[in-house]
């Protein structure tokens, strides 16, 4: 049993008064997930200052048994920032820590604390003509902590890889309050197990991360973003392998959406008009940037890759942004999709992937088998192609009410969608993360050798389980009685 | 105790005549690493033929409480894959295991089991026209599975990263014989903690590996090879930077070396010329590579690199190699270092690392230290400037006894170097491993915390302390009595 009193009286103690707070007013807003789909009850809300801080109250933690909930922007999709509803948990918020405590231009190289928010990030380093290669809808709220914890994706990792590919240092506080310090990027480093990589996307699960040292890279001088009406998703691969070794490093995005969405989409936004005259079934919008100084080559690069995708009848249509209004008019048809789509109906979001190769084949197979089996559905999916990821939506036949079709039919459609992910050695989560959201899905499915790993390694690093219970790490098998 | 007898016959049971061996002319070449520094004995010499023997065996070996020395090329470094003294253990070979289960040219992606020599998956890469982008001194011995275990370096990580970067999927067998199969490559998979980076140097203290994906790339359609003189190291490290930005991607490799050094090659290679008519402190050796469809630019691209790095005094003198049996005289001269240095005497050598940046005001602090205090030694640093990664050899004064002084001076030196590079927030070993060789000095200069999570890990994966006893992995530090 907690004792309540004395642990928020030492943890005052070590935090002072904006450290922490129990004051519902003031606690309530970080209580649900931004989806709205998780809420949850808390001890308290602490807000330590620095890694020392949130050392010693881990550590005053460990000592009373208190679980921990860290929280980075609270703008993940899997609802792995929000408390259970025991109310025993302490949110720890780590939004007071945004220090930049190193900033080498020339190496390329930033050294941060955990609640720096995305876009600041953005902001700091393209003053120094430096950008941060990745990007991501909720970059308003999230923070490189949250980021980092959740190994968080985006439009850019085609080119330039998901968060672990930015972290070259971290530090995080451990379950007993120790503070692994990996921070000083080290190009080569073989002494040992690579225990910065078993933190980056554990969802606070392991430890809780507050500083990392984050890679950057030139800012972009110049872009190219050319539209591409295809006769199938299948298509569209043989594009995107073509135009990786037509364009190499300059490709920076390629994503794919079907005729029917980008008619949701011109739907959805007033004065919105579709790049290309004609319908196509499926189209993509690829994205080649320049680094500057390599600008004035990008247009004869991306006229040569169209011309040789024409010539080897790769594609039926394209069209070249002529300038920048138009590139950013593109993205924008890309960027509504999830507001259109919701403007729709009730519908069940899937974040999924495949070997990149599989992935217009599942589409596939994938689309008319659950069209078929849940009449008045329409599967949709749209996204990454170029990472093998897909956002696999099911549209709720017209009329339905809402909650309890999500309930009914909703859950048992995503359990067939990630039956057949499962099917084709794919992933149930791409980039959104596990949290609560997914845990039982990945306990069903999940292989069980990782499973027993992941409980073997939760289990070495957080014995007495504080760190984010009833998170990613799926609990045992029930033992079944015969 | 070991029941020796009822062990080997139920390993023979499972593994057949060819699988494993106890007859000594046929053990003895595996029980000495190939630096010849260590020679241990074994209860056998096991060789699988496939992922479901290896599986059986170690299930086996754990039945028994017979400890494994997974064993690749034996071509290590550090003597991570000799056993020890007592003869209790097997080594496990994955010599047989060489096959490539699948090959995917356009998606630049190859399967193949861990016993694949380095030189063997280059050939057969380079028949489709790829490349597989790591390559090392070893590599005809050198095989993915050790390479992988022991994430191993070499000349171009600064472009395309140490062996971790290189591995899409992993198929490794666990200490209590099930198979944790990874293979499947997904750009995009976030369902929990990454294991796959957690075996992947763990030197076959966590499992063992037996296959893997890897990625590929275009082959090289051609090179410019550039030998530079420079007034220091710290004028090196800005002429990376002015590389960096010219060439991006191109830059393939940023090796160095001072004036006596290139001068003791000389000597050792006969009909060897220096590159450059004078002498200079520093010399660096530069690689740009162009893949096919766009090797007409390389060399625009080299010859604007160095006019704007003669321009801004970055250069004292620079050469082209006018052609490709001159680029590869350049890098005889690299390669030729270590059996040079070899000539002159006993010496000791550290595979050290610190922060890029740090690297020239390091080298510019250790060598004179080192030389002061043992009057008559030579201290020299070469190699991979460009990931802060150098070759700190220390050659001993004439005419001393070798092993003698490798056993008194020598180890001092050692310790007194892994000191510094402490001091420097660096490493002991950037690319070679600990194995047996460093395991007490990364006990004693260990991060305390990192120690501990080493540990702890390894317990959870490997309770009874089976796979590769006595590496990489530091005893607990023995309780003192005050």
């Amino acid at each position: 049993m907690i004792d309540r009193t004395a642990f928020l009286t030492a943890a005052a103690a070590l935090l002072g008064d904006r450290g922490i707070t129990t004051d519902p007013e003031l606690v309530e807003p970080w209580l649900t997930d931004w989806r709205g789909r998780f809420t949850g009850r808390a001890l308290a809300l602490a807000s330590p200052a620095d890694t020392r801080q949130v050392a010693a109250l881990v550590a005053l933690c460990a000592a009373h048994g208190v679980p921990i909930v860290p929280q980075g922007g609270n703008s993940g999709m899997s609802g792995g920032a929000t408390p259970d509803a025991s109310g025993t948990a302490i949110i720890l918020s780590l939004r007071r820590m945004t220090a930049i405590r190193a900033f080498d231009p020339a190496a390329r190289q930033i050294t941060c604390e955990a609640g720096l928010v995305l876009q600041t990030l953005h902001e700091l380093v393209a003053e120094q003509g430096l950008r941060f290669p990745l990007t991501l809808g909720g970059k308003g709220s999230a923070n490189v902590g949250g980021l980092i914890a959740t190994n968080a994706g985006g439009t850019q990792v085609l080119r330039h890889g998901s968060m672990r590919a930015q972290v070259l240092g971290l530090e995080a506080v451990m379950a007993d309050g120790s503070v692994f310090d990996a921070l000083v990027p080290l190009k080569k480093d073989n002494r040992g197990f690579d225990l910065k990589q078993l933190l980056i996307g554990s969802e606070g699960t392991l430890g809780i991360i507050t500083a990392a040292t984050l890679r950057l890279m030139p800012a972009v001088a110049e872009r190219r973003v050319v539209w591409v009406g295809l006769p199938s998703l299948g298509a569209a691969r043989t594009l995107l392998l073509h135009c990786e070794a037509a364009a190499g490093a300059a490709l920076e995005g390629f994503e794919v959406m079907p005729q029917v969405t980008l008619d949701d989409v011109l739907d959805h936004l007033p004065g919105a008009r579709a790049p290309l005259d004609a319908p196509h079934p499926w189209h993509a919008l690829i994205e080649l940037v320049a680094e500057s100084g390599r600008a004035d080559q990008l247009g004869d690069l991306a006229d040569t890759m169209l011309e040789s995708a024409f010539e080897a009848g790769l594609l039926d249509d394209a069209v070249v942004a002529a300038n920048e209004t138009q590139a950013e008019a593109f993205w924008l048809l890309r960027d509504s999709i999830a507001p259109a789509e919701r403007a729709k109906g009730p519908a069940v979001q899937h974040d999924i992937s495949v070997p990149v190769a599989q992935m217009p084949a599942f589409v596939e197979t994938a689309v008319p088998l659950i069209e078929a089996a849940w009449p008045g559905t329409q599967a949709l999916a749209f996204g990454h192609l170029g990472d093998g990821n897909v956002h696999f939506h099911v549209i709720a036949p017209r009329g339905v009410e809402a909650s309890a079709w999500q309930q009914g039919d909703g859950k048992a459609i995503s359990a067939q969608v990630h039956d057949l992910v499962t099917q084709w050695h794919g992933s149930i989560s791409a980039e959104h993360g596990i949290g609560q959201l997914k845990r039982d899905e990945l306990g069903r499915l999940g292989d069980p050798v990782h499973l027993a790993l992941m409980r073997a390694v939760k289990q070495a690093l957080d014995p007495h389980g504080l760190l984010n219970p009833g998170k990613l790490v799926p609990l045992a098998s029930p033992v079944v009685n015969p």
